[in-house]
């Protein structure tokens, strides 16, 4: 066993810190050393999620008590436009993941137009990775300020990025129609995300102007080498986890772009590309870190 | 055809008052002429329920906005605490139907203790009626202000009431397992109501001291003619709508249990005995003001 | 009130039987005569579903043993392929309104191809009108046989119609991304349809073969007065009841498009184009024969 | 790290088959050897639950293909009625770990009572360790065959057994509410099972006759050292994975019976008793082999 890496968590309290607790939890090369949260700071973890009862993890503390001394690497998991100034304040010595959107777009104007505010951190921007594992393995390696991809953009990359670069589809006519689980709207108490306004029931929200959009036509303008623009509609469905994107695109054939996206995730543990007419679905990757996909012809 | 009832609505854009107009909308005698909401006056009731769009509703108008000559009856679905005052100082010719819990309590101490202040309307609560049509209905035909039973009482006294009547069970080994779906939480957004927090998953809660039961012991305590104290033991889980309470009694045979219940509900249109061992399931009678029952003995 | 129409329903004990009997029971035009349910003829409608106890239906029926004398109109709620035979045995007194698809391809052949035998009552397919009422009002109420249109037809020709017509979309770049409930699947016991299959997840289904496919074409093509092509992706979604279609269109602007529907619209009592930025939800028209829409530019 | 235990999975594409892959797909002591299927054989398990893609599964075979000799043990996974022939027939040096009914029961007059037919393996039955780990460990090191106890039984024993022992509670009184989520029921294609008839609902079903009940009684038992009767009712709610059983006992004040259970599970992994008022959630140990537990007072 490789040596294992000391890591830290921090804003442990909210949902993408519980997830990452129950991921990391179980990982040979990784312990789990510090989580911070300001609010909770002195409870037990399992105070807040009693699922992570009993796994030996430290109690949630505050930012400023951490000893970063004993740490290799931190996963940040704090709020949109908080997480700048804490990263940028962070010991030199660390790894760090941030799962906000603070660092996705390598554009700082278009980081103020998108999220309201100037980048407070325009010089850290200018060294952090896209962290989508599959495009950039190679950066991430050697990077220290990874910027995880958003939930909505990793589905539409994933199967979009090889395309794009073999010329395969029509950058200009791409259309994504994604429904998602309702843990992505987080943990906080609003009338929008009550059980009873969500369940049993679908529709579209932030159309035309979601902030995931220029993420997405970011990494899909690299790809295709010329800016990209795309037509994309997120709808809320009741279940907790999972996003469908249904892309829909002209170009090639859906045999020769499903030959692409075959030889392109071939090797690769976390990304399937379905057998013949199988239906991906997201009960096939909940829970998980993986993402399936197939190819159909519009019309038979 | 009768008169119409003209009625007014207080606290109209709350779930409480959106489900009264969609049962009231359809009602050949009455007609709707006034819906209150302070903090949404002068939005249509359909910028907030959009399924009530195109119905020729009045708009949400402030309380002291209200016309009360034209005015007969008056539907109060304001929040718990709040309804007393507003009460007793409505013109004395309206009738009352009030949907909260501040006026269930026929013991104002009862109330105080429960509720964690002083009852502000004691002359009022003395001249209330329990509004369980199966239970008063004479009463209720003369009353001023009548009293709308909570949700859980509702499904455990249809049942219990003719049985403590009858002497048919034991009135001191009561046991309530209720399973009640989320709009009864109302629209108030807490963390604890999130669909992430709800769906998939049940819990009690309340254990031993949920509000509602001094309402039902108030009942069975009538009906039986001595104190009863019940074990009440609520639940959330993840549906709209509905409640299920499983009663558990001892005393007289399934059949002849069932043999009461049959003779007082046969001519009743909103409850229904179900046949042979048929099951009752929430189902039946989501989104109804119906209530279905049947009886089983423990044991085969 | 006008005169009472007399009516049975074939094909009682499904999903769609069930449904039409909640909404036609409280209609003041409507009177239930017959129901049939060959299976289950003897039994009482309630013994199948329980919500509908106590409502003063007729019991169950073999077809053979209605007495059509005394009915008008006839609404037949059989699956497909067996529908054909049986409405052209009925008497030629009776209007008949078939919610199957066995008469909703003007063309046989199509018929033939899309549902893999061939038409058996080609002279009734001819005189039957296609019963999107608020496309074909005048005919259908000349009509004997009207053939109800499918659910996600109906989504989806209600917004594209009026558009076509008036040349405001190309015809020949539309995209519809529909999402469905459960009940459209049917009561037929399929391990697809399970709620362990289905619960907590979404995927597309049919792509590019869905039998809907050459109604909604025929539709769109006699609006827009020329072949149309279309590319259907329908989906199955963990709730009951409803449709969103997101339908993707070229063309006039958002706001000249939205000009069109609403100037269709605004007088028919069941299709609601959504003032605002209002987001269209299937929570709103859940339960109800109501569809509500809104145009959003792709892009803000 | 331990030799590792090569093991064959009878019966794997059932819902407890696919969750005994996933549950020892990653243990560090398990390598799954064989996965037997016979109306499924010669398919990859993925073809029928792609969650399971590319974790390098051994393909589906029947059962007669499996070598034996390579085997160490073997968990079987079979309807309930089929089990007991295919493992009198096993070679003689496999352990056995049976998931289903079929030796649970160790009165096989009671089996036939309750199972409607004979018992087929009188000897090994005899031999049948019952498989709650927390109760019988020393006893399931040393078996041949291991009878894994069923969901509501294990929901109901492992609070109760204890407390039975200890002489806290009342044999006599015990009720038993649980509350079930649907994979319970298996992947047979029932109509009871649809997601239309189960979603937004709850019921009770078996009421006194569920074949849980002479299990939980058995055990119970046991423990209490004369003959235990209870009243179990089991629910159907809509949720896929999770057990909630409300248990109501008379005795020994909340405070004490907690103290035995705390004592008795304070070094159990896999059972929690959950400090304070902390509310037990399905939600808490979905998905994992956990128990959470707490006592509360009937009335505060």
């Amino acid at each position: 066993m490789t040596k294992q890496l000391s890591i830290a968590i921090l804003g442990a309290s909210g949902y993408t810190g519980a997830e990452l607790i129950r991921l990391l939890r179980h990982h040979p090369s990784v312990a789990i050393k510090a989580l911070t949260a300001d609010s909770k700071a002195g409870q037990p973890i399992a105070a807040i999620y009693p699922h992570l009862v009993g796994l030996g993890l430290p109690d949630l503390v505050k930012h400023e008590s951490v000893d970063w001394s004993g740490i290799d690497a931190v996963f940040c998991c704090l709020p949109h436009g908080t997480t700048q100034e804490i990263v940028a304040k962070l010991p030199a010595h660390l790894k760090v993941v941030d799962l906000s959107a603070d660092f996705r777009l390598r554009d700082v104007a278009s980081y103020a137009q998108w999220y309201g505010h100037a980048h407070s951190a325009v010089a850290l921007q200018a060294e952090a990775v896209y962290g989508l594992v599959e495009q950039y393995r190679a950066d991430i390696k050697k990077a220290r300020l990874v910027a995880c991809p958003g939930c909505y953009p990793t589905s539409i990359l994933l199967p979009l990025l090889p395309l794009l670069k073999a010329g395969a589809i029509d950058a200009n006519a791409i259309i994504a129609d994604s429904k998602s689980g309702i843990t992505g709207a987080g943990r906080a108490a609003k009338e929008a995300n009550l059980f009873t306004e969500l369940n049993e029931g679908i529709n579209a929200y932030g159309i035309g102007n979601h902030r995931h959009t220029p993420e997405i036509e970011q990494e899909l303008s690299v790809a295709a080498g010329a800016h990209v623009e795309i037509t994309f509609t997120p709808h809320l469905m009741p279940m907790n986890r999972g996003i469908l994107s249904t892309l829909y695109v002209t170009g090639k054939s859906a045999a020769e772009i499903k030959a692409i996206l075959e030889k392109t995730y071939k090797d690769e543990p976390f990304v399937t590309v379905l057998p013949g007419d199988s239906l991906p679905s997201t009960r096939q990757v909940r829970g998980s870190n993986r993402c399936v996909m197939n190819v159909f012809a519009g019309r038979k």
